[in-house]
């Protein structure tokens, strides 16, 4: 943190200055320029430290420097992390993992073909929503616990294991044990107690950017729930909210390696929902994978034009098969090893 | 195109809007309805409607009409809603609800001092944390329930009601047992289940705009607890993020006369999240009123430069009391009664 | 300029980027603290040095810190600049300006009759549009030089002087000769070609922030004016593009306060483009007077729905006259006289 | 709502969308065009015809629905159109274009360098700045003329035809008689009298996307363009300005395969301004051409960190050389042909 003075601050302010970082434990070098003085200060300065001297006499403006997450950092934990969702890895170098299911779980018979079709599309992760966030009240909201039982069952028939989201900290304990992957929505990116419950629990976490987070915040979020001693996290670009009415979000690719350069986490991608239309989803999954993307997530729906849920985000089984026969080329141009799963049922 | 007419519109007004559409050199198909004519319109379609068929061969896009809240929608409902904390009335023209105190209750010490300084200066309601949202999950979190009781005491001995926010669902009769307003943050804004547990209460509840959140969006969170029987709902503008970096926020003031015309619920503004920088509070907080505001909530500490969090927007007791010197002026410029709780104690 | 090194920086990376400060002409003092060193660097460093440093080995980040606009920079000039359009004084104290008038000249009939209603009603400067930019081709794009001929008659008629844009420099003398101020759209704001001819004038200039342009672009940009030897430039607010999608732009109500912060020159608002409504104006209008504005620019047009261009944003005759009644009373609160102009005509 | 039809639905199809729009509970109004038909259009409305209506009395809100892009529309011209930069064609399956070269043209040295390790590395077309925008007149802004002549003479020498920036009408003719093809940079993509200018020209022009620009505003200017008559214009994705601040853009590639769909004109991708640093460059490269880029624009520098300007987003030779081992793998994946001239030269 480095203490930035006014041009006309006089000596008396820098003393101040001085004095008030000592009594916040940190240590303080004066650094006289030909414009104006700055304070360097050293140590572990939280952002409230630099906010109470930002209101100080004299003081023009506080920069901060140390990076704010810590357990999430790549300085702090070099190699990559491998988190597991049931037998499958993700992470560290391991094939791109594709999560793929409904939107909503709607009834047994979609989610059971919907599962099985992924399945043998080459689709290692089966997703689908039984609590589902609505901007409006009086939207579809999910079956609930009955699409908890739904999905499990699925994903058994299937031989694929589970990721589903949680909405609030009452419900951790019922999707657990419906589930194999907790997912955080993109509207509770910042709901600090649904954070620190999934960090109790020793479940993988899929920890979606908050529609108008940062990487920063995405990082701090992720803390939360390594702070309470669970290493399996998640990261995943959803697209973030900007002034372009044609796409839902802007899936932001860049995040994809500055995340990875970041942190040791995974990183994946939800073209579904960065994108907001079915055809902007293969080229956007295809475009995550070529900038370094351990994976990816995608809605796929047997009949789209009748999905209760973001139907129109949804790929059909034909075009869900159609990306997953260009993305292994994609990945292997990369470098990338291809999913044993996905040659041995194709 | 689809022109939607006003529920009171006359037949001269439709009239010289098809003719004035046929100069245009455009076709006019003018559809009576049940509520309102609209020229060529087609009735109430869900957005899962207009997904699904967007979705079907041959279509291109779907446009929207219909405005998806109905219970917070001045159409609906024409004359303004009151809503009560404690004594104070908000809305309708009632004098302007000044909130203030601390960001975080810190001390008894500190809020009460706090509690009495804002009230000598005009304030009608006491703000405070006790559970605080933070980012980063090293930061200072709030007192917890020993904050509410410290709060609820600063609020008698000042003479003030208090509002205070909650989290989490599973706080929400607790925190209610201490405040006489619920407030949900922006983090929150979107927190459903949430929103569901603060509508079945009979509390007002002070919404706070989410900080990537539309306008349409705010309303509908609103819906969702008006929806559940609590009509208790007062709107708050509190800042959007933008790719401006000098301020923290950017405060939409436009949002308030807008909200005001879309809604009948009353709409306050909080320029100190709102801005981020203490030297804005005061001229954000007048034009908002200039702007009608039905009110503003204000942080206030003894010492921001000693503030646990967010010191950097807190006004002094000195600052705040100027402020409220300016702030009656620019309310009767604009036909508002001034509050005469302000007058007696000050 | 600060250099962060990386936490695991070596010596030998230090040393060069000790050295290649100082071939750089500045000062580097070393910080060495307990997580990394960081390397201050002292003297004018322009940003392209910086963007040399953070390429170095060990570098981590490059933070800025001195303020890169001088000229139009507050702690180069304390006082308050005064500009002048005709014998209208813009800042400084002044009465708030009101500038007026069509968003285009459509006819001379219209202009006319536009600028001696905005005249009455206490306007002091006419503004109207002969060039206009069309984010179309194929909209109407203004009338050109007669426009520029009606305009100034008109202004003459009413007493009033005359503010109209200038979008490419090969019009600068031509608009010139027809106008008392120059203005630079939100589209022009950073064609710097355009801003350097007017830079070249003695003509007093109204720059307006661009449509994403944060602050200290458009203080940038006026530095290219003043930079050019003409010290006459208003700043104004005129909206930015954010997600919000009722209104057509984000009214930045908080940028008033800081330009006039920031900067010695007078900051003006535009409460129509900066909301797209007319019936956001007027409440954006005295917002903007309350939070410091040191004038408004509105438009007003005899038949807004016949307007060839921007007609929902602008106010009929009537309309304007409401805002202008209570206009006075807001300046006066906070502590600004009012236009005497105003008063005579009325 | 509004259902608009290809132009080649067939009637079944239209059925099937009535038929739907009935079991929705919604009333439907075949509309049959000469162009194509809608359920419930009314035929094509300009904006200004739009905001006419929207100020009548008793008229609640307008809705659009015909695009008012035209010439650049894929629904006029099917087939990809080909743009030729001296020998090199992009768009409409070619290989992927790969123009790079100097952010800015500092020496004759640093350039003809360049030139040739760019050529020798694959790259097809030299891009290079002889005139700079900067936001602050203190910067750099090019070295004018004279780099036109070296960045002529760089092509020259490399057997690379060069595209290079023009910023204002009065350059167009100079820019012209050194340059294969003219670019207009981001703060240019509204300066309607440059598009003019350029249009007016047969030159091939490649047009950037506003910093802050839909993508509907892009074709917009690209209209401006073919409007007069040019009909060789390249589009090209740079990042847009969003609140993260990790990245100096957010690259937005959803635009690349949402601009093949609406427009025949070819895309390219900037991921060096797109992002602004250089460890993100390849990535985001690789994402584009993954998602179907045309072409790649890309800074490299022999020195990054001596660079006069935009260092930090540059790539060294070596990491040029690296990004074009890996981009035919990626190009093949996606069923794009790989240039010959890349593998010859190399």
């Amino acid at each position: 943190m480095l203490v930035v003075m006014k041009r006309d601050a006089t000596q008396a302010e820098i003393d101040q200055v001085v004095a008030r970082v000592s009594e916040l434990g940190l240590t303080a070098i004066p650094l006289p320029g030909t414009e104006r003085t700055a304070i360097g200060t050293f140590g572990v300065a939280a952002q409230e430290a630099g906010e109470q001297l930002e209101s100080m006499p004299g003081v023009q403006e506080i920069v901060y420097v140390s990076r704010p997450f810590k357990l999430s950092s790549r300085e702090v934990r070099a190699e990559d992390t491998i988190v597991r969702i049931g037998g499958v890895e993700v992470g560290a170098g391991r094939p791109v993992a594709v999560m793929a299911g409904p939107c909503s779980v709607e009834t047994r018979e979609q989610t059971i073909a919907t599962a099985r079709a992924v399945h043998d599309a080459g689709a290692t992760v089966l997703r689908g929503g039984a609590y589902k966030p609505s901007t409006s009240p009086y939207h579809f909201r999910g079956l609930g616990e009955p699409g908890l039982a739904i999905l499990q069952e699925a994903g058994r028939a299937a031989g694929l294991p589970v990721v589903t989201e949680v909405l609030t900290p009452g419900d951790v304990d019922l999707v657990a044990r419906h589930a194999d992957c907790l997912q955080i929505g993109t509207r509770n990116s910042q709901n600090f107690s649904l954070l620190d419950a999934v960090g109790e629990t020793r479940m993988p976490v899929l920890l979606k950017r908050g529609m108008s987070g940062t990487i920063e915040e995405l990082l701090l979020s992720a803390e939360y729930i390594l702070a309470k001693g669970n290493p399996q996290v998640i990261l995943c670009e959803r697209g973030i909210r900007t002034f372009e009415k044609y796409t839902r979000n802007t899936f932001d690719v860049s995040a994809i390696p500055l995340l990875k350069r970041l942190s040791h986490l995974p990183v994946i991608a939800d073209p579904s929902h960065g994108t907001g239309k079915w055809y902007l989803v293969a080229p956007v999954a295809l475009a995550a994978v070529a900038a370094g993307a351990d994976g990816v997530i995608i809605e796929v729906h047997p009949s789209p034009d009748h999905a209760l849920k973001d139907g129109f985000q949804s790929l059909t089984f034909e075009n869900f098969a159609g990306l997953m026969r260009t993305l292994p080329g994609v990945a292997r141009a990369v470098g990338r090893p291809v999913a044993a799963a996905a040659a041995v049922t194709a």
